[in-house]
């Protein structure tokens, strides 16, 4: 048995620590792949400031992160889908499958899932067992520091497109990571009108960059621009992605009669709605999203990335393992996009 | 011109009064239908009660009533879908037909609509003039008294069907008309567990009488109940026809993930969501609905007439036009189903 | 090691052996099932006879059949799903898991799929050993010679209720099986008329007693019959259960502009079409229909019997396993609905 | 009364003349439009040769031409949705709006429908009088070369997205006008893989201006291509826009199980196919297409503009009304896109 070094949540408390564990060894039905990119998530920002949340879920000593590529390095027994050398991106989520979601095509809500980096030993480390069948097989073309983004890419993916959105108006609020990806995914879709809100500017800029229509600050700019931007009809498809109040609201206020709304960013506290006027009147559809469909928004992504899906603006930075400290910094100030670790 | 009877709001308060006035005339595209039947709803109630909404939304005079059926007796220029001696009954939404939601076949939230018995001359008479474009030609199968009520009865078709139903789990919170109305259409599409709650006996009792499988009031019964009836994974679809946030809420809880919430009940104030749990980590999908899809709705009513739907036992009151205010009473107890008005 | 009683399929012509043999043990994620009932498919009549088809796809010996339910009498290792003691039906599919069908909802069509009976040994036994992964539990209110049926009966669930059926007008061309199931499925499921037609008068006898509002025989009957039921609309849906040229014919024919045909019966010979004026011109859409969604079609079949979905018309006779040779006879002949074994 | 120029096919043989006419007056509902360009149309080229199909529909003397766009110079009464000087193209399908299709959202496959320039004087005019519903106002962004062109790239727009085509692999059999359209409208719409074939090298090389990843021509190149292509699974969609019996087959035999076809392309003579093989046991939905969704398919089309559609590359020639006989020699040796006529 082998050393790794991995990022390790050692004890109930703040941080994370960088030592040298053993290497896992594939099962029936596992492989181990060697970790060659994997990237910083808000949970594993959660899990590192040890809040409230992190507290009641993590249970120490856990290896974390659950967003990763890299090459198949070991099969276990029974292990059919992959080979050693493939070039691999993982789905976080272990799902059950016996539930009735998981038997009915809807395993991303399955009942009993595990999670990759809370459940089990994650990605922050240089090798990560996984069972065979979340794998997902990757085009080399794709380098690891995008293949390792294919998870939170694939909450985009899901959140944008649970109905079709090609030609059509389209709302996003939050411009963090998955409100990026979601502008990216919209314009590569065809989306003929795309209007990003955030409060930083920082992300702002980073959305100018992925092509939106508009980037508008709701602190500074005139958010009438919506109503003027869709003739005031307001948006054919609004995509929460910031679990904003202020910005939740937004979208049910701008979305047009007949519309829909995709739920995604998660609310720290209750939000309180006019049904009526917000949600009733309007004759909208709601998504609640959340995951990816399994493995239908895998499929979906390959074809985005051949149709030109472009997220490199996205990624900002790029660190060795050991500046881990840097990337969660980075990420508390809100001052990056996508922060990726190389083991 | 002659005289009729009708029932008009004279002035800004409380309250009906039974009045002879000129008999309404055919115009260009428009008919004249004599009223065989037409009930009391919710709206119209909140009208004769002139509460705080009606205040804000009718100007008096206005004979009010939108849920009608009758006979074609009078035809203007250029009506050429209906004929005199057509029985009839009316959509209650004069749509602009210029919208984008109405040119995209989403006219039942035109954005600029008027309604029958608020913006113009209703059905609470012997006769009412109506664009031919509202009239549904209906069966003379269909008794008046059940005729009348497809107005209403199409809500709840639109509601309950807006996805498909058959073979499913479904929880009904609500039983005053549209709810039972649901009820109804739920059976009669294939539904393979119907669960009803309310918290009225007496609406319970007329639940039963269409045949729902449990009739449950959260007041006293237990409402683990719905857990029980489905083996834990609660419900394929939830229909909230109430507009109780208690109820509400129910909703969300009982629906099974990756099921669908219809919303219809109209709440008397905002209601807070526990976003996360209640709808986005489920997967859910949630249709506000109001109206009826034109004519879709009414197509799909016909066919269930025929499937076997029946909701007599949802007319609890058939009622001559002078004993209105007995009607309201009625209504105002919640002591009824549907109270029909026969001019 | 025990013996049992099965149908063999010893060698390359027609007929079938009834013969001691080693009965099956469970295995890892195998389980063995009693055979309470099991029923005569189409399929199993093509083997018998030993007809073009059957003698390219069979290796004898093989023990035939794929309609079954039972007991679950033995469980293998890592069995989690049922237990012994169970009720139990099956899908006849064994799908790979691993194809891009299987990986995304569809299964039904998996590239790569074994069927029991074919493939591996069959269910006209005492006893059969199967995948827990296909074993559907059955509630002990179905009795044996029905819960045997929910594999074909499946196959019409999925047929008629590719889309919404509720309240819409349906023709249903074939009367054998199939046919009749999808008449009972369609009536439970609120359909508003239902026409079938078949060339047999003992089918259509059946299909009278399923409920269905019209049954024509073509070659006796006015098939205008159609166009008047239909106030000369045509039918909202289409269901081909027959592989009948005509009858395939009659449904493109007699569909309205914007409806769908399923469909579901195999025809033995090529068919052309116009396709401008059956299919391209009308805005039609069409579904190819096989086996069954795993496992949406057996949850909400299991909802349609609940919801009082009754086939019992449709089995006609009911035979011990060692009358086979007479089941197969009426089914030659067409003289029965479905023929059940008993073993 | 004025005098304009127009192309009439004045009497019952090939042919049109080039006459004086009588310039159209607006009526109620009715608009008078100056035509800046209308573009050439298969079906017009049919009633140019006068063959078989023009010779039982069309009616001389009549004005033909349907694809258009030009400026509102006169607007009758009870006109709301258009004014003097509005930039506008047109609808061709002049709806009934009474029957059960238009009542249901389906106006495109109108029971009654009468179609420009064959039912009514068309396009090929300085003006052309047309009822205000079937107008479409148009951006002054897209010139009238390409404004004139929405009718026919919405025939594209309903073909390629009747489902959701983004990160798909997508076959397009035929690259006429409607097969280049459709071409564009997979690329903006995120087609993951777009494979064009025809037998016209012409026309291939303009499928390679619009940027699909590969142009085949039977004849010549390895269609084993498409298997390779897409790692032997065949395409998600298959768009078949030729017409021919071959490039029919070719769409059922290379989309994959639980994929979908689109027939929009006519044939010639009946088609024979082998159901169970290229359409039953495959799952597949096969959809006909007509016309454009009234009107979600023009707005659809104003967002595919905003997000980047191109099909300059289609219009090859522009020429004015007196060289209309070029333009048709044009189409007929298929050396061509799209031929524009400026009056």
């Amino acid at each position: 048995m082998g050393i790794m070094r991995a990022l390790v949540k050692t004890k109930p408390a703040p941080g994370l620590e960088l030592l040298d564990v053993p290497r896992p060894e594939a099962g029936p039905g596992r492989v181990v792949v060697r970790v060659m990119a994997t990237s910083l998530c808000g949970t594993d920002n959660h899990i590192y400031r040890w809040d409230e949340w992190a507290q009641g879920r993590i249970h120490p000593p856990r290896i974390i992160g659950h967003e990763l590529c890299g090459e198949v390095v070991e099969v276990g027994p029974n292990v059919t889908m992959v080979a050693v050398g493939d070039y691999v991106a993982a789905e976080s989520h272990i799902t059950c499958g016996v539930c009735f979601q998981c038997r009915t095509g809807n395993a991303h809500v399955c009942k009993d899932y595990r999670i990759l980096g809370i459940d089990e030993d994650g990605s922050y480390a240089e090798f990560v067992r996984l069972p065979e069948r979340v794998l997902w097989k990757t085009s080399r073309e794709i380098p690891p520091e995008l293949a390792c983004l294919q998870e939170p890419l694939g909450n985009s993916v899901h959140a944008a497109l649970v109905e079709d959105i090609t030609g059509q108006s389209v709302l996003i609020t939050g411009c963090g990571p998955t409100g990026l990806f979601a502008a990216a995914v919209a314009r590569t879709a065809g989306a003929g009108l795309i209007i990003a809100s955030d409060v930083s500017d920082y992300r702002l800029d980073l959305a100018r960059k992925l092509g939106v229509d508009h980037a508008i600050n709701p602190n500074t700019d005139d958010t009438d621009l919506i109503k003027r931007a869709t003739n005031g009809e307001g948006v054919d498809v609004a995509l929460e992605m910031s679990g904003s109040p202020t910005a939740i609201h937004k979208c049910f206020r701008y979305v047009k009669n007949g519309g829909r709304v995709t739920l995604f960013g998660i609310p720290a506290a209750q939000v309180a709605f006019d049904m009526p006027n917000e949600i009733i009147f309007k004759g909208i559809r709601v998504y609640g999203v959340t995951g990816r469909r399994l493995f239908q928004t895998w499929y979906r992504l390959a074809g985005l990335f051949k149709a030109g899906l472009d997220i490199r603006p996205v990624v900002t930075h790029t660190l060795p393992l050991d500046k881990f400290a840097e990337g969660f910094d980075l990420v508390a100030k809100g001052q990056c996009g996508k922060v990726v670790l190389r083991p």
